[in-house]
């Protein structure tokens, strides 16, 4: 790994899995130094943060925060309550409607923590990896939101009052379909076997298999013609 | 008090100071049943927390919910770092640029919880005492930043998709000066001697008297003619 000392530096949103590993790995080629931010907002389970904490190791970013904020205190989610996860979905019934594994605010909340570290690391680029196909329910994963929330973010700053630097929220996997990050994941070199998608996984940390995010994982493999391993 | 079981709903931040309890107070008067918010973000004093919580049930806060989150990890502010907060400034000093305690992003982050909240509510109603006369060095406190902030919100959130309900942003105390802010809490009630404002209280949490938010404290009551007890 070459010296990042004069790297423009990136703040990474990174959870884990598939998508976000990925946005990490694209930020990385691009030349940032990257700090990758995950949070521990009493989701059910911690193998998320464990597969954050590989992923931010394998691509050598400066640093990784993991944030504590405890969004399981408002409730209403799949994610965070005691809702059950719904299981063995079409892609058809996953585009209906805003599904209960759907976190209120969670993107804004995500953004929010990553412009005030951008803002005392003096950096004006942030990374998500949202995708606006195969996640077309959750309201804060739509072109649309990003760019009022990247308006808002470059009012809120110190930057953006004195004119110095544009805050800038990259979403490189935005357009794209399952099957295209995965072979672009593929591309960049991302170990899929430190990834984890899996809204419910096993005490052993295995997959469901059947939940919206293993189907997707598995049908984006399937489409890409790659192995997830 | 009377019951509040069809009142309609609204969250309001608090932080305990002398304008967040009279938008509180405000709130209440305007017939909402109020879920007060306030934060735990590793600002060096607790005593505004104990005062936030003495305001929300002197009011009648439906809830008083103090959400944990760990600003102090990014570092960065006179508030919640080995800064020191300023002292003895005249208001002209206070209105060049940014001041040491303008904490990054801060109400963005805020208003993020507050709409995570307001959210699972189903409420739409969200109250902040933000001011752009005092605070104009602190770009999160303009009415430009507000009205970005509720568009984004507006494309945030399930309601917002669905068509349901906009979410609206209050700021009644957005464009009052200070004296106007104490006529106004005056007014409504606001018991003066609950709140709490100075960045740097001593141990026995009396206000320091010269940091910038004890200054204009009481030059807002000198010149409503008022004590501040």
């Amino acid at each position: 790994m070459t010296s990042l000392a004069s790297a423009p530096k990136a703040v990474c949103l990174l959870s884990g899995g598939l998508d976000s590993s990925t946005c990490l790995a694209l930020a990385r080629r691009e030349g940032y130094a990257c700090y990758a931010l995950s949070f521990d907002y009493g989701q059910r389970h911690r193998i998320e943060l464990e597969a954050a904490a590989r992923v931010a190791a394998a691509f050598g970013a400066e640093r990784h925060m993991v944030a504590r904020i405890g969004l399981d205190a408002f409730g209403g989610s799949a994610l965070t309550a005691d809702i059950d996860v719904p299981k063995g979905r079409s892609t058809a019934e996953m585009g209906r409607g805003i599904p209960s594994t759907y976190v209120p605010a969670r993107n804004t909340i995500f953004l929010s923590f990553a412009l005030a570290w951008a803002e005392v690391l003096e950096c004006r680029d942030i990374f998500i990896g949202v995708n606006a196909l195969d996640y077309s329910g959750y309201p804060d994963c739509r072109p649309e939101y990003i760019e009022a929330y990247e308006r808002m973010a470059n009012l809120a700053t110190k930057a953006g009052v004195e004119g110095r630097a544009r805050i800038e929220i990259h979403t490189p996997l935005l357009r794209l379909n399952k099957a295209e990050i995965v072979k672009l994941a593929h591309e960049l070199g991302v170990p899929f076997g430190l990834t984890h998608s899996c809204y419910d996984p096993g005490a052993d940390g295995r997959p469901c298999g059947q939940c919206d995010a293993c189907l997707l994982r598995a049908k984006g493999f399937l489409e890409a013609g790659l192995e997830d391993r």
